[in-house]
This record gives C-alpha cells, sequence and structure tokens, in this order.
C-alpha cells in the first residue's frame, strides 16, 4: 500500500542525483557529509549519487588537483566548470544577444549585435540569430563545454510550452513558430536537435532574480515579488512561493497593457490608456524629445536605447527628466493595482529599467505609497519595499542561460546526453 | 534512504483516511472497491480506512438500514448526515448570519439579521454574533451533529493564519482579535473552545465556488479563476491551480483599491479613483439615487441592499440603471489590469454582484474585452469567458461554513474529538 504510486526505485534516484548537484551547484564546494547532511542522506546513500556525477563529469573534487591523485574521498566537490553549458538568447527589438552560462553560473561567452527587428519578418531575424548562435558554441567546444539546451527570451507572449511566440507586438510578430528555424542552429554539422524553449523576457529576468538572488553579493529575493522590466515594452513576472505565476495559457504579467488613464491614448493593443502608453520606451523617448536618429544612434545590446535616456538624464536634460518623472508615475499607478491585488514582499524593478531607477523611484514610490495604504496595516507605512535588480538589462539574457541549464539540473544524467535526446 | 523523511507510517495513514473520506464526500456513495480504485489502494488496504471511518461516524453504510443488519460489506459507503458540522459565520456592514453544514454539504441550519455595524465597536457585534451562533448550535445536537469549527467570513484584511482583523474600513475596525470574543461562543456550558477561522469574505466566496462548483446542476469552475464579490465594499479572490492566492501578508484580491480614474474622488483608503468609488454599493446606492432611509428599509441578509438595487432596475429606474452600467464600466477596467496581470480562465462574479449582473455585465465586458486585446490571441476574441456565480450572495457563509468542516476532511480521526484538541 503506497500513497505516492510514482515513487519508484528509478524515480528516486533521479530526483536524488538532482538534488545532490543542485545542493552543491547552490552551496558548494562541500564535503560528500556536509552534502549529506543537507539533503538528509546517509553518507552511504549519498557515496554512489556522488559517484555517478563525478563520472558523468558533473562535479569535480576540488582537491584532485591539489593531490595529484584520484581525489580524496573526503576532498571538496564542486560543480565543473567544463561539461554542460545553458545558452541564452534574446530578441530585442533593436539587438540580438547570445550568451554561455557554465554550471557554475559564470558566463563563459556573451555576443550581442544591433538589430532593427521592429516589424521584421521572423526568417531574417532568427537566420541572424543562428549566426550568433553559431559564433558562441563555436567557442565552447574549445573549452570543454557542450550546450545542453537553449532558451530565447522574445518580448511577447508564449503560450505555455510552446515555442511559438504569439503576439509580440513590437516586433510586430504573430504565430511565429521558432522551432524550425533554430533547430541545430548551435550544434553545426550534427544531427542532434537541442532543447529549446522560447520564454517572455519578463518572466526570464525573474528567473535569473530567483537564481542569481544571493550571489556575489546580491541581495535575495523574497519568495513572493513582482518583477517589473522594461525592453521596448513593459512586462512583469509574478512570483509566488518562489514559482513563477504564469497564467491559463502563460500570458500573465502583462503590466503594460493594464490600463492607467483609462480614456488616454489609443494603444497598440486596441486598449486606451494602458502603462506602455506612458512608460514605454518609444513614449518616455518622445516625451523627453529624443529624435529617432538620436535613438538610432544609440550602441547595439540590451537596454542601450534606455541607456541613452539615463545618460540625458545624468547630465540634467529637464525633458527628459520629467519624462521619467511621469513614466514614473504611471508606473506607480500600475503597480498599485498588482500589489492591491497580489500582495507581495517586494517590487523588483529589474531589465533595463533598472538604469533609470534614480529618475523614475521617487514617484513611483510616492504613487504606489499612497495606494496601497489599506494593505499597509503592518506598520511599514505603503505599500511594499521597491528594490533595483542589480542584474539589470542583462537579466532576461541571463535568465535564458540559467533556465537553459534547469534541464540538467532536474534531472542530470537522463540530460547529459542532448545528442541521444529528442527535443522535449 | 528516504527522499521524503515525513512519510511516516502514521502520517501514511492519516493520508489516507482523508483520502477516503474526501473521495466518498465528493463522488459517494460508492462501494469499497469504487472507493479503491479511485484512490489507487488494494481493497485489502481500504478495508481498514473504511472500518474506522465507519466506527468514528464520518461515513455510514447505505445498505445498512435496509437489511437491517451491520450492512453488506459490499454495501454503498456515504458521508453521514450526522457527525461533524461546519460553522459558518458572516459579519457584514448591514449584517450578521450565521449558518452549519454537515458532511455531505447540506444546509442544516441558517439564521441571519440585519445589524447596524458600519463603525460599530467588535465588542457588541461579536456579542450579537455570538447569540446567534448558540441558536444554530443548539439545534444542532437533537439532529445528532456537533460543531467541528468556525470559520468567520469578514469584509476586511486579515493576516494568514491569524483570528485578527486587521483592517476592515466599511466596519471601522484595526487590529481587532475575534478569538477572546468568540471563544466557546457555539459550546455553551463547555470548556471546550472550537477552531477558530477567520477569512475575508472574497477568499470564501471563491472556496464556495471551488466546494460546490459542479454540484446540483452548478457549472465547476476552472482552475484558475478570478471571483469577485461585492458586500459593503469590493474584494476579489484569486484562485491559481485550484488554490487561493493569499499574497504575502494573506492581503492578496483587494480588487476595491484598484486605481480606475486615479484622479478620482479620494477614497476611505487614501487613494484617489479605486474601484469602490465607482462601483461600491455606497456608490452605485448615491449614484442610483436612493436615499439612506431607503437603503435602510431593505431586509436583513447578506446582499440586501444590492437586492434594492435590483429591484429597481427590473422596475426600470433609469438612474439606477446608468449607475449600474458605469459600475460595470469601472469594474470592467479594473478587472481588465487583473486580467492582464493574472491570465485567468474566467472572471466570476459572485457574492451580492450576482444579482445585479444583468446591468452590469454588458458595459463590463465590453471594457474588459477591448482592453485586453493582446492577451486575446486563443482566436476567442478578447478577454476571459465571465461567469456568474450560481451561489449568489450566499457564496462566503456557505465558503465559511464548508471550510470549518475542511478539517475533519484534511484529518478525519484527530479533528473529530475536538472537545480535547487545543485551538489550532
Amino acid at each position: 500500500m503506497t500513497a505516492s504510486g510514482g515513487d519508484t526505485q528509478h524515480g528516486i534516484r533521479r530526483r536524488n542525483l538532482a538534488r545532490v548537484l543542485r545542493t552543491v551547484a547552490a552551496q558548494g564546494p562541500l564535503s560528500r557529509p556536509a552534502v549529506a547532511a543537507r539533503i538528509g542522506l546517509t553518507r552511504a546513500g549519498v557515496a554512489p549519487l556522488v559517484d555517478e556525477l563525478l563520472r558523468a563529469g558533473l562535479l569535480v573534487e576540488t582537491g584532485r588537483a591539489a593531490t595529484g591523485g584520484r581525489g580524496r574521498p573526503g576532498g571538496e566537490l564542486a560543480v565543473s566548470d567544463r561539461g554542460p553549458a545553458g545558452i541564452g538568447a534574446e530578441i530585442g527589438v533593436d539587438h540580438l544577444a547570445v550568451c554561455a552560462v557554465d554550471l557554475r553560473g559564470r558566463v563563459r561567452a556573451r555576443v550581442a549585435a544591433g538589430a532593427a527587428n521592429r516589424h521584421s519578418a521572423p526568417g531574417p531575424v532568427l537566420r541572424r540569430l543562428s549566426a550568433l548562435l553559431a559564433e558562441v558554441t563555436a567557442g565552447l567546444s574549445a573549452e570543454g563545454l557542450r550546450p545542453a539546451g537553449l532558451t530565447v527570451a522574445v518580448p511577447g507572449l508564449v503560450a505555455r510550452g510552446s515555442t511559438t511566440v504569439l503576439h509580440a507586438p513590437n516586433l510586430g510578430w504573430r504565430a511565429a513558430d521558432l522551432a524550425p528555424d533554430l533547430a541545430g542552429a548551435t550544434t553545426p554539422g550534427h544531427e542532434a536537435v537541442l532543447p529549446l524553449t522560447v520564454e517572455n523576457e519578463a518572466n526570464l529576468g525573474a528567473l535569473a532574480e530567483l537564481r542569481l538572488g544571493g550571489r556575489d553579493g546580491r541581495p535575495a529575493p523574497p519568495p513572493d515579488f513582482v518583477h517589473v522590466s522594461a525592453e521596448s515594452g513593459i512586462g512583469a513576472a509574478i512570483v509566488v512561493d518562489g514559482q513563477l505565476l504564469r497564467g491559463a495559457r502563460g500570458f500573465a504579467g502583462e503590466l503594460g497593457h493594464v490600463p492607467v488613464y483609462p480614456d488616454g491614448p489609443v494603444c497598440d493593443c486596441g486598449g486606451r490608456g494602458c502603462l506602455e502608453q506612458y512608460a514605454g520606451e518609444r513614449a518616455v523617448l518622445r516625451a523627453g524629445g529624443v529624435t529617432a536618429e538620436g535613438a538610432a544612434a544609440a550602441p547595439a545590446g540590451p537596454g542601450a536605447r534606455i541607456g541613452l535616456l539615463a545618460r540625458r538624464a545624468a547630465d540634467g536634460d529637464a525633458a527628459t527628466v520629467r519624462a521619467l518623472h511621469e513614466a514614473g508615475t504611471a508606473l506607480g499607478i500600475a503597480l498599485a493595482g498588482a500589489v492591491n491585488l497580489l500582495d507581495p514582499q517586494a517590487v523588483v524593478l529589474g531589465g533595463a529599467l533598472a538604469e533609470l531607477a534614480p529618475w523614475v523611484l521617487p514617484s513611483l514610490e510616492r504613487e504606489l505609497a499612497r495606494r496601497t495604504a489599506v494593505a499597509a496595516t503592518d506598520g511599514r507605512g505603503g505599500g511594499p519595499l521597491v528594490t533595483v535588480s542589480r542584474l539589470g538589462a542583462d537579466g532576461p539574457l541571463l535568465g535564458a542561460a540559467h533556465a537553459a541549464l534547469q534541464a540538467v539540473l532536474d534531472d542530470p544524467l537522463h540530460s547529459r546526453t542532448p545528442a541521444h535526446s529528442p527535443r522535449n
């Protein structure tokens, strides 16, 4: 009589391998007894799991090099800086970017290129992205790394578990399946198809926050937060109990189309007075008096045009400062609705928005405080804590690369041989 | 070596008792083999669990009366209509109500009384509620029922797991702990303290929808929905994967204070232009030209004043029809924000709002459709399905009574002797 029929020996072993790998990845280097203690297994139970992960090249013993031998059993364990690499890619309105992250979380390769993707057909954009992917992966094998998966960040709606961008208003894409054009792109000359995931960029920014928060002196995010990011549009990701809230179809987090002034200007989405009409990149550039030529002169890469705004504001340009103040007000009104609905512990400004925080935050926080007073009964005096992501515009790209590694962390031995696995 | 140290024999047995009871409660009457099949245990594994639940009086054999004996082992099992009863209570701005529900989900007692609770101190309100509770529970023992728990629905914020109403703006309560005044209220003359839960009324309305949806010809709710209810204020409950999203502190769902027209009238909460300023009961009564005397003449019970509005609208009163149309517009704007953020499958109009649906829905649906177009890429043509709860104004009270029974369903044998259990 068992309460959970799925607990086969095989299933338990697979889960325990994942627990060992994730524990060492998050907290290592660790001794074998420390690993056992942290996951609640005996040392005898942990030993064969560790051996298997060492054989697979996913773990290494930090004592090995020093002793010159096969490593002491009492040596410390760390995840390998060779082996699987997560490949993250980002399709922005004005740029393309690709990076590779190893199991230790280090960025091992990164390229970015300016691009005029607004209202460009998917085909040419994906061919350029494939070339960047090939450039990044070509360099990996020299370092003993192999791509374990590819996650692509897009500024649009993606149905849960699908590789199809259903609607990306700022790219002008509808129902664009990225799989055919990206198949095999990262392993030129191979038959193998790499596991491909397509995901909204705001969700990946929040995942980066969850994955990288607490590392390298960054503050760990609370389990419940709303992550707001801006690329060309404005998106949010809602994290509840450390998990992304994706919505019934995967479309949750469309903060950019929350009505702010219901009788305001008509939005591309068909609504009126949506947040993007006041705090979207185009609206702020226009309100700040930046010409199309000025915007086009920004360098390539994530957040480039927002960087232009930040420089103008830092230089004291009055129109830009005023435009950012108004954007903060609109963001505060929309976020007040989100906070009243969701009661998060924090609101994190991420993506390219992080760079604008000095000029956006004061008006944002004022609106949030006055409009979330009912919820402010814990004595903190109005609204949740607003924090600024230290990952900034790199968040979605880093989140994509980390998401691509997740399959290895969830199922270390299955996913270590992508060449033999069908795309999942 | 075990992956889940909490799986003791005792824990597994307790969970399996709960699974048997919940299965029979939801799908009974069922034969023993049918129970075994539904929960994936062997017939030999189920037999002792069923015997224990029969001995505790939580299950009965439907064949027992017919055969006059101890029941055939092949007889069908049903939950008892004697034994534990969940007691639900509701503190409204204009009414108090109490009901008792048995394990079969039948309402076995119900009382309601008009009350002038707006800005009344908690003490007198809770003394009147205690008298109603005593009236309901006094009648239960004659029917072989005993109170298993008490859940109180309040129109305000309650911290997770607490019995303290942190803020109920329409009652004027702040930091009011209901436990001291309600302790022992339902078991006069007994030392025993009944498990007490205090919960926001919108959350309980949504729980009623989850618990009673699909019964008696009602449609089953989808796993992801937003439940909107109105008593004096407007509240929402957010259900994700069949579970309430409560927020970090338990304050999620404050739809009434989502900004609709950010420069609108000042709200009690300190914000401006909140939804309640346009679609709250007082705002609609005022806009519909209902005088204070007219409103006070409404009969007692949940939704009485809203019933008054519905009658005036049904009679064709132009001011009321216009006021409800405007309320629907404001609801649609606020819900468009919620839908863009949460991507639910449905929006359910519940509580007293259900009765106003004929006059509120057209403008609500129009706003929702035009403002959620980005999310409407699945071809359904704008916004999620808006449905009207068939439970109506009774939802929160019924939800409270069912919530009070949940402890029995979750842990049948522990909770069957509340006289020996400390308050949890």
